[in-house]
């Protein structure tokens, strides 16, 4: 492994730990952002793969447009030893099983100076088991992105130390990315659990036959989530109370609001329902397979993050 | 009142009865897809107030660049009766207190031919219940518009009638409207219940202290948000599946979703909590007004609108 010293620490070294659809996505991002990165995963065929697999999010991240003036280089190592050996951020990406990723961050600590963050990208374990029985808790936090990592900004930050919070937020921000920090360990950090929230509802919504997948979607995309892709739920109930705001909202239709919880579903995904899912979503993708929904999808995104952009440029 | 006799039914004359927030809204919306537009509201204020205050919402669908090669005419009238005259649909949008449309139903279908629908913009009422009482049920629709009805294309409608549906559709549709219909009445239609449920969660979790109001939204916006903005719920949960999709994802990751939703929050809107939301909202707003925040939410909107059907024009 040929490793650069770097000076400047915000484009100092990463190391990538565990190469799947995420570690690659975290790869491409840090690479055009100027950092050099050394990725290790356990599967020789994903190591070999790796330089080819970031190749489309780079491409992607081109046409939005941002980046270093020259992008990182990138080697792949065979040992985790040596991919962290030379980082001052180890991002970790490894399946869901906290065993698995307590046995890593053991291997990793070993590797690494004091002053190295370890940031987990876990979606569901929280911080306080995944910290558990480190020699030096502080290092890690959890660093949660929003897939697809490299086109949606939010990451989702977690940790013990506010300082050490502090120069992680310093080089997500570097990434383009918007860091929001929560005051309190929770399962799901917030966006997975507004989205699991959301989801009940959606599949209640089916379950019940109210309306169809696709129709759900289609009411989605086009009323809620274009709305909550400018402002947050809170923002728009306060926008919603008119000129007294959230205050008045509460006030007059607060109540209405807690009788319309306890109108909402608690489905379950029993077979009939998950056969009602699956059907519907084939009706709704009529015969495009995940690639191209994927590529539809990724190129939605990206207008969209070019038009916010474009936006917050003129302001 | 001066009434315009109209020969393409698409174009045909419309009323809007009530014309607080959301009757102003429909009225820009009819008037510059070029519909004639007569408009009743029981305050004399306000229906002395409504032409000016449609420009604003005019300007921006000018702004999107959608529209008629001729605005229609908007006349204002003194009674219900005048309004619905010549009307071929009749967009109410009065409170949310059923015996106040149950007995504005009663004086409008006193006043129509028989083929005119009479169209609900109700976001609480089910159709069931507004048209008990009625002498032609089957020609009253719910048509729901989303928060602020000119710039979100969502109209979600339910009825008894397919081809009256079908008519409604195709009017709605000359607006640039998206329409999903239901197959069953429910309370909230689909984009509330949505909402509703998803704001159930970010309440919850500025209760129990996990994140601050203006991280909440800052998460959704930059997350979810924006996802949903171009991929509905189960379509992501689809792409989240990987290959598989929908069927992959729900056999193995179902059962970690059900376990999240058994972790999710049921607040209440007590004091406390209403004192935190408003606390949270007046630091997240950091001293903008509502005018201010409506403003660079429309601006948002129109930008994330245009990139959308740039997109759909490329396609």
């Amino acid at each position: 492994m040929i490793s650069v010293e770097n000076t400047h620490p915000i484009n100092g070294h990463i190391a990538i730990i565990g190469c799947g659809l995420i570690g690659q996505s975290w790869t491409a991002l840090f690479l055009f952002h100027g950092h050099d990165v050394t990725a290790w995963d356990p599967d020789p065929a994903i190591r070999a793969g790796l330089t080819k697999a970031v190749k489309r999010p780079m491409e992607q991240l081109a046409e939005l447009g941002q980046g270093a003036a020259r992008p990182g280089r990138l080697t792949v190592s065979d040992t985790v030893e040596e991919a962290v050996a030379n980082a001052m951020l180890v991002q970790e990406n490894a399946p869901e099983h906290l065993p698995l990723k307590q046995a890593l961050y053991a291997q990793v600590e070993g590797a690494i100076g004091p002053e190295v963050i370890i940031a987990s990208s876990t979606s569901s374990l929280t911080w306080s088991a995944l910290s558990e029985g480190m020699k030096r808790p502080s290092r890690l936090i959890t660093a949660h992105p929003f897939n697809p990592p490299h086109l949606m900004p939010l990451v989702e930050l977690f940790g013990s130390e506010s300082t050490i919070l502090d120069r992680a937020t310093e080089i997500y921000t570097g990434l383009d990315r918007h860091c929001v920090r929560l005051r309190k360990d929770a399962t799901g950090h917030i966006a997975n659990r507004l989205a699991s929230a959301l989801w009940r509802e959606a599949v209640n919504i089916v379950a019940e036959g109210i309306a169809d997948v696709a129709d759900v979607d289609a009411a989605l995309v086009h009323g809620p989530g274009l709305r909550w892709s400018v402002v947050g739920a809170h923002m728009a109930y306060h926008l919603g109370g008119g000129e007294g705001g959230m205050a008045h909202y509460l006030s007059h239709l607060g109540p209405s609001q807690e009788r319309r919880w306890a109108t909402l579903g608690n489905p379950r995904l029993t077979p009939d329902v998950c056969a009602e899912l699956i059907a519907g979503i084939q009706a709704e993708a009529a015969g495009r397979g995940i690639p191209e929904l994927e590529a539809d999808r990724d190129a939605r995104l990206i207008a969209a993050l070019k038009a916010r952009e474009a936006l917050n440029a003129d302001a």
